[in-house]
């Protein structure tokens, strides 16, 4: 496996791929989680299983504010508003959807940027939490994208989005979640538009997905793409 | 593969299993739906890939007033009177839960008997809708049951046997039941005991299980038995 760091734009990205070249090959785009980055132990676990098992490149951006990127204050202030909402007793679910909303706004542009600078005619696509509440809008905008696998997000971010989705969809809830309630992840699953969703439940809180999820994940991919 | 008909005692069973005899297998027990019988195409189709894929014995008993068995006069009696409550205004749910726990007292000890028929030390169970409403009591009570794929069936039968599962369970879902309300079966997946369950819910009506999960039931069987 090849393992490369460059840069799209403004935009570090990681990627990985067999040795071999194969331009038809499909690209993953990997979307991390909020506080993690491009090279996050996660991401490359999940990336070197994904190029060993299923063939594919995998390319994981960092998020704005995260990873190799700089301090940005505009979503700083934000984010330190947002604080004082939550303190005052705003509901959390609805204030990090609006956040997801915004820097959505941003990354849609630049993944797409990344899926055109690595040549990506096919791509999956697969975020959780933070790389969902983005994945959504990224994957409604983007006919490159395939088969997405998401999860541990909201139906309280852009749900209008998640309609539009028609490509096969498998979204990962965990039953125990502390940061999304139950019946805002089951409503995502709802809303999205794709004829071929799968939604696959497991006990556990946010941060515990278990190991047999990624088995599925590669699985999935390789039906799809 | 071989395919052996035979009874215990006044049960009718079906039996498929490599050709190759082997005594440490595990044995799957498939519960058939309502209105099925042992030997129905669709018992029949995933036997064969249990056997092929799995390498498992698999047995299927015909459920009482099912199959090759006598119409039982009791149960008949009791149908009939529930479609007059059904008529009535009563809920389905509610009388169909109360008729799945009534056959379940008979068809808990036919199953177990089935077991030690065939000399089965690990076992596995598989049935949806009327093979969940029979099944949850059954895996509950039988210790040689290691894992359950279980589906289309609702919490309000046998919550508190579905608590007493411990195996891990796969559990089948259809977004779009028509005769399992959506809340109904979250409950019951809710419910089980099980640190290992998880749920897989797809599109579609109650007959519309994708061929995927099939896919899916194979693996898990595979990898917990």
């Amino acid at each position: 496996m090849r393992e490369e760091l460059f840069a799209v734009g403004d935009v570090p990205v990681a990627l990985w791929a067999p040795e071999t070249p194969d331009e038809n090959r499909p690209v993953i785009l990997l979307g991390h989680g909020g506080g993690f980055h491009k090279t996050a132990p996660e991401m490359v676990a999940l990336a070197t299983r994904l190029v060993a098992e299923g063939g594919f490149t995998v390319v994981c951006p960092d998020v704005p504010g995260h990873g190799d990127r700089p301090v940005d204050e505009e979503l700083n202030r934000i984010a330190t508003a947002n604080q004082t909402r939550i303190e005052a007793g705003a509901d959390i679910a609805t204030i990090l959807a609006e956040f997801h909303a915004l820097v959505a706004l941003t990354t849609v542009r630049e993944w797409r940027s990344v899926l055109d600078f690595v040549g990506a005619r096919r791509a999956g696509y697969r975020g959780v939490s933070l790389g969902c509440g983005l994945g959504v809008p990224f994957v409604a905008a983007e006919p490159r994208v395939r088969a997405a696998v998401l999860g541990l997000g909201s139906g309280l971010a852009s749900r209008e989005a998640a309609a539009a989705i028609t490509a096969p969809v498998e979204f990962l809830l965990q039953w125990d979640d502390e940061r999304v309630p139950r019946e805002h992840a089951l409503a995502l699953f709802d809303a999205f538009g794709s004829a071929g969703k799968t939604l696959h439940a497991n006990p556990g809180k946010h941060g515990d997905l278990p190991d047999h999820e990624i088995d599925s994940t590669i699985r999935f991919f390789r039906r799809h793409l």
